[in-house]
This record gives C-alpha cells, structure tokens and sequence, in this order.
C-alpha cells in the first residue's frame, strides 16, 4: 500500500498535476485581486478544490516518504503553505489574502531546476556573510550619524527607520532630493552623503565580487572538458608514453 | 540562371549595397518624424523605391536559395519585415508608420557580425531560464501581494499592472517616492518593499553571474594559446622526450 | 604579571565580552536618538560603564603587547575611538553625539573576520589608483566646464561645489531632472551630459573590471584543489613514472 | 645641442615639473569659476606664465624627437590643447574659457600610468564595437517608434532629440515618470518601456561581459606565476626527468 502511494507521488505525472495545480491557483490568486472576483461563489469554489488537493498531496507525501519528507526543508515550506491556508479566516481577512499568495511559491519545491537555483542562492549567502555583515555596520554607523545630525532639519532624518528608508534610497540611486532641504541649512551634507555612497558601493561592489568569484570557482569543479592547451598537454604527455613503450620494447 | 542569382545575392557587393539602402531608409524614417516631411511627394516616392528594392532583394533570395532560405530565423524576420511593409494603409496609420521602424532592425540580418552578437544573446537566454522564472515568480508574489495590500490606498497599486509597473520601477532604482504616500498609512510598507529590492536585486545578481560564467566558459573552449605556466609545462614535456629519445640512442 | 594579562587580552572569551560590550553599545548609541533616552540617568551610567570597559581594555592590551599594541594599524583606530570618547564635551555637543557613533566600527576591528574583509577592500585600493585618478581628472573637467557654462543658467552648476554635487548624481542615475532646466536654455547641455555620462560610466566599468580581475587573480592563488582536466595530467604523468620503473625494473 | 634638449625632455625632473605646471594650472582654472578671479591681475599674469611653459616644452619636445613627436597620438592632442589656448579671444569669451578646461586632460598624457589606463580603455572599444552597434540600432528604433507613437501625447517624446534624451534618462534608471502622462492617454506605453528596459539591459549587460572577459584574457597572458596545481604538475615533469636520468646512469 505505501510503496503505492510512494510510486504514485513520485510519478512524473503527479509532480506534473501538482504544478499545474499550483499555476492554476495562481491565476486565481491573480485574478482575486480585482473587484467582485474575490467573491465569486465559482471561484470560492475552486478555491476549496485546490486547497483540498493541496492537503490531500501533502498527506500522501508524508504517507510515502515518513520521515525523509521531514528533513528536507522543502517539504516543511510545503507543509507550513497549505497549514497557513487551512486557518480559519477569523483574524483580519486581508492578512489572510496575501498569505494565500506565498502558495505561489510553491512553484520553487514544486519544479527541480527552480530549487536547485534557490538552493545554489542560499549556498553562496555564507560565503558573503563577512562583507554583508561590514555592509550593515556601516550602514548603522551613517543611519545614528544622520539621524543626530540630519534629525532636527528634515522629517526623513528625523528618527532611526526614517533614516534607514533614506540611506536605502540613496544607495539605490534614488532620493538624493531628500538631500537637497537638508543641504540647504547644513552644507557638508552633500560630501558625508557622497563618501557615503562611494564607501556603501565599493563594499556592495566587493559583495558582487565575492558571489561571482564564488560562483566560477563553484563552477571550475564541474567542468570536465579540457581546454584546448590542457588537450595538447594531455597528448605530448600520451606520446611521451608511447615513446617510452617503444623503448621498452626496443631494449 | 538561378546559378546567376545566387552569385549576384551571395556577393559582398550585393549585400553592401542593401545595407546602405536599409541606412538610407533608416533616416528617411526618421526624418519622417518631423512635421511635412512625411507627406513630401519626394520622401514617398524614396519610400516606394526602397520598398521595391526590398522586396526584389527578398525574391531574388528565395530564387537563390529556396528551402534554404526558408530554414534560416533571419530570412524569415527580413520576409515578415517587408510583408508588413506590403500591407494596405487602411487600418489605422499610426500603427503602420511605426511597423515601418522595424525595417531598421534588417540591419542587424544583413551585418554578419551584428547577427553574430544578437544570436549569442538569444543562445544565452536558456542558459538563464530558470533564474528567469524565479525572478518572474517572486515578483508575481510581490506584485499579488502589493495589490491586495497597497491597492486601497494607493492609485499606484491599484490593480496587478500598476503594481507590476510600481515594483519593475522600483527595481530599477526610480519610484521609490511612489512608496512614500502608502508608508505614511502602512508603515509596514518601508521593509516589505526593501525586503523586495534585496530579494530581487539578488537574484538579478545571480542571473548577471549566470551569463558571465556561460560567457567566459564558452570563450574559454576558443583560447587555443596557452598561459606562460602552460607554455612552461609543454616546453619540461617536449625536454623529456628530448631526454628519452637521448637514451634510446644512448642504449 | 604581564605573562597574566597578555594570556587575559589574547582569550577568546575577553574577546568575545568586549564585544558583546560594543554590540549593547551600539544598541545603546542608536537608542539615544530617541527623545529622551541620551538624558535618561540610567542610560549615563550605562554609557560611563562602557566608557570605563573600553578604557580598561585599551589598558590591558597595552600592558599585554607594548610595541606590538602600536605597530597595528586597528589598535590605533581603537585608541583614537576611546580617546575622542574621553574629550570633554565643552565642544558643541551634537559633534561628541556623532563622534561616538565611531564606537560601532570597533565592531570590525574586534571581529577577525571583519578585519581581514575590510584589509582585503584597502590592499585592493592600489591597484585602481590609475583609474581612479583618471576617474577624478574626468570629473573635474566636467565640473569646470559646467560650472562655466551653466552656471549662468542654473543654481545647481553655479559653483565648483555645486557642479560637483549635480554631476555625482547624475553619474549614480539620479537627478537628470536637474539638467531639464538648463538644456531650455542651452540646447547642447544634453549630448554633454549624454557624453559625461558614457565617459564616465565606462571608466567606472572598467575600474570595477579592474576589481575583479584582481580579486579573481589573487584568489587563483589560494585555490589548491586541481580542476578535473589537472587531475587528468597529473594521473597521466603518475602513470608515466609508474611505466618508467616498470622499464628500469626490466633492463 | 639637439642631445641635450632630448636629455631635458626625457628627464623625470623635466616631466615631473610639468605635471607640477599642469596641477597648479588645474586648481587656476577650477578658481577662475568664482567671481573676480579670472579678471584679477595676478591671475591672468599667471595663467600667461603658464601658457608660456607649455608652448616651451611643446617646442623643446619637437625639437627633441622631431618624427618620432608627430607619431604619437597624445604629444597630438598636448599640441591641440597649446594651439587652443593660442587662439585670440575674439570669439565668444565663454567658449574659450570652457576649451582652456581641456589643458586639464593634458595630466593624462604627462602621467605614465594614466596614459597607460587609457590606452587600455580605448584597445578595449574595439571588441565592443558590434555590441555598441547594436544597442544603438535597437534605441534608434526605440526613438523613432516613441516619437511616432507618444509624440503628439507629451513634450518629452515630440521630436527625436528629445525621446533620445528621454530614453536614455530610462536606461540610466531615472526619469520613469516622464512615462507616466503617456501611460494615462496610452495603456500600452508601460509595456513598451519595460520591453525597452528589458532588452537594452540585457545589450549593455553583454556589453560589459565583452569588456570583462576581453579584460580577463589579455591579463591572462600576462601572469606568469604558475597556480599551486600547475607546480603540482611541473614539480611531477620534473621528479619524472630525474627518473630517466637515474635510469640511464643505471643502464
């Protein structure tokens, strides 16, 4: 019975129904989003089909693989999904909506090459947790500086968030406006948010370097096809062998 | 005859000569932006001359090459462009005069090195699908999400393609001030949307990676010069069969 | 009795309290932001205590290591930190504020693998000094040049100061609304600033590629594990000496 | 005697005192922008003395290497950037301040390095040509099409100057709003501008994946320190050589 059930869940064509399932409710999820549609008694409907063979896969994946099914990380998100859903809707409704959209994300553990890359995105966040860490400390030392200094001249200085919002949108490029009101009554605003800039780039930059050195090293393991120098090598060294034979066979 | 043709189309001349009509028409379309220029009896009658060189080169393609022509993408985007360049002005003129713009991108089929870039580009695309469809995925999420929590109090996530503009906006790095109004109600607003630019901002970095490393490890197959080391190692393999081919003599 | 104190300074759990004493100081620092909190007399004692701390640690380590204590370039850093600490705040009292902010970089001197982040980020500075120079010289050209030539028009180019500020937020991709107002009056303002920004965007490239060539280069030296493809060559060459005392063993 | 110019010419004393020249020149043009310093007496004095050096060691420079001087591009552009500031000021006084602004260029071509940077940049445009063609071929299609398309809605797209200006502000990530009234009058206007963005990163994206790669290989050949695993190797070809030659001592 268990190896049945086994068989079934590890079935192409079952992974494939669950996709197809889960881009389905997607739509929904979608479509939901814009007036009356939510209410619809069609489209409550097919809520509950979906949310019951969301339950029902579940259950016959932790019928078939027990314990293994517990120790990939995959299955506890599936899991957590589908319990999320399964909350009564008594708290505030629009909560409730917009945890129904994590169900979208079902779609990375449902689709293998989906969470091989996920998976290869967390494998590379400890290797760059050293400069990630520098990252925010700087940040913190510049969102205290601006807040005591910027603080009493404009409100997106004026407490701790409001001026994590601003150094965050300056680092992305955008609301160096915030600067200008600022500037206008404390002039060395404009060098202590350029050094800010030049100094959070060249660390974001360096974080890049380590991801991308990280990922060719990664990389240079699984490249089996010698160049073509490395293919010379390989044949002088071959021909060196035959060489020798031939003396062998000569003496 | 056909033998005749296919020497006079496969020739540098020929080919030369279409580029320099497609240039030609690539300003004349552009000129015809401007006020009066459009309607000049001498600018249409250009463009019925270009129109008919066009479509003369296309058939004298066919004749030269048949099924090879009709098994190539390119031959077919230079068919289509001029096939829709045949069409009769009676729908709406706009549409057609912006069509017409396409002709320019015949430029990129007819410069053989200009093919050569564009078809790498489109050979790197698989290669990055699945980070794609990450990308894409976890925006559905954010776009879902930001509709049904924003949409009420913004005009700026008001339905899934204003929000879908609001958040491609703010990956950008423009239209963070479209957040600013919803902050001031929600001010959960603030990390759910720096949460978003990290999230996608990293898997925008994995994908840039993505293509580096599948550019480098191609180019990496067409260096046939070794490094200096390599030439070292070659240079010890070519001294011992030197050394080898002494003692044979030797014995 | 030194022998105590260096066996003290150099244990793991010292180092780990001092520390746990500048992250509760950093919290402490950022806290005091709020009204009310910098003059709550809990949070002076506090203040004083950590004050204390770190004096006594900066103590310690120069009993423990003397001459080393002044040969590191991050225990200066930590004794200039606690020395502007110590000043009396006679001086205007928001400078003191921001000055203790310094204290939370402490954090990278204290953690190694902080330190050694940040070591990497300075010895990479070198190696871009041509670029950046060049960087600085093409910066200037064009903050004269505006200066000159727009500064009749515009406030935001009406001094060196200015045209700095103006053309460093252009280069980030913010403020081109900035050149709106000038290119109404002086049409060749865009193209220049066109120009300006493809300038310099290269050389910016090109010092990031410089970066990175760098960091891959100097990591290529700590990787000692051999590709595939070298494992190949050195089996290969193991095999060849294999054969050739095969062949001594016969002769 | 011509010896002896060369032997000026060539010495670092020499060179080192013009770069002087040039840097005190910059900091005199850079003054020259704030009010009553260009027409200051001592100024112009100065600003005379300099231009006088400059057309010395351009003169001593000819006489020193006479062909060899007219071969190289950058003793060119020293000769232009003299011959400007020669020009009476006849013409419009403002346009030869800004020109003057280019003698500041000339510390590129006196620094080693910094010609050296630069002769680099400019090797590296060649290899980028067809990607640069072809971003310019898909935004002159962008422009046209926008210029038929959203002229008649806003001032931003109604000629092709100005849609060029509009979307490169769309490249660089600034200027979204311009996009904004469009989108009211036409839907698809969102659509349209993100495919542009989608496509021109993906261009610029490649582009500098050639730079970088290109980069990475012409340094390729200039390392010549050997990596752990290729000395693995050489010391492997090294040890089997020592083997034949115990091996034929034996025989």
């Amino acid at each position: 019975m268990r190896e049945h059930v086994r068989h079934l869940v590890d079935s192409r064509r079952f992974q494939g129904a669950i996709i197809a399932v889960i881009v389905v409710n997607a739509v929904m999820i979608g479509a939901q989003t814009y007036p009356g549609v939510g209410s619809n008694p069609v489209m409550i409907a097919a809520d509950r089909v979906v949310l019951g063979i969301f339950v029902v896969e579940i259950v016959l994946r932790i019928v078939a693989h027990r314990g293994r099914f517990f120790r990939d990380g995959w299955s506890w998100f599936d899991l957590l999904v589908v319990l999320v859903s399964l909350l009564p809707a008594a708290g505030p409704f629009q909560v409730l909506r917009v945890l129904r959209v994590l169900r979208v994300l079902r779609l990375i553990s449902a689709v293998p090459s989906l969470r091989k890359v996920v998976n290869a995105l967390i494998a590379a966040i400890p290797g760059i947790a050293s400069i990630g860490a520098l990252l925010v400390i700087i940040m913190y030392v510049f969102v205290v500086a601006t807040t005591v200094m910027f603080g009493g001249v404009s409100e997106d200085f004026a407490t701790l968030g409001r001026s994590t919002v601003s150094l965050f949108r300056l680092l992305i490029g955008d609301g160096w406006a915030l600067v200008v009101p600022v500037a206008e009554q404390l002039p060395y605003a404009w060098p202590l948010m350029m050094l800010y800039a030049v100094v959070s780039t060249f660390v974001i930059l360096n974080l890049f370097i380590a991801v991308t050195t990280e990922a060719m090293y990664s990389q240079r393991e699984e490249v089996t096809e010698p160049t073509p120098t490395e293919e010379r090598i390989l044949a002088e060294i071959a021909a060196l062998r035959d060489d020798l034979a031939a003396a062998r066979r000569d003496s």
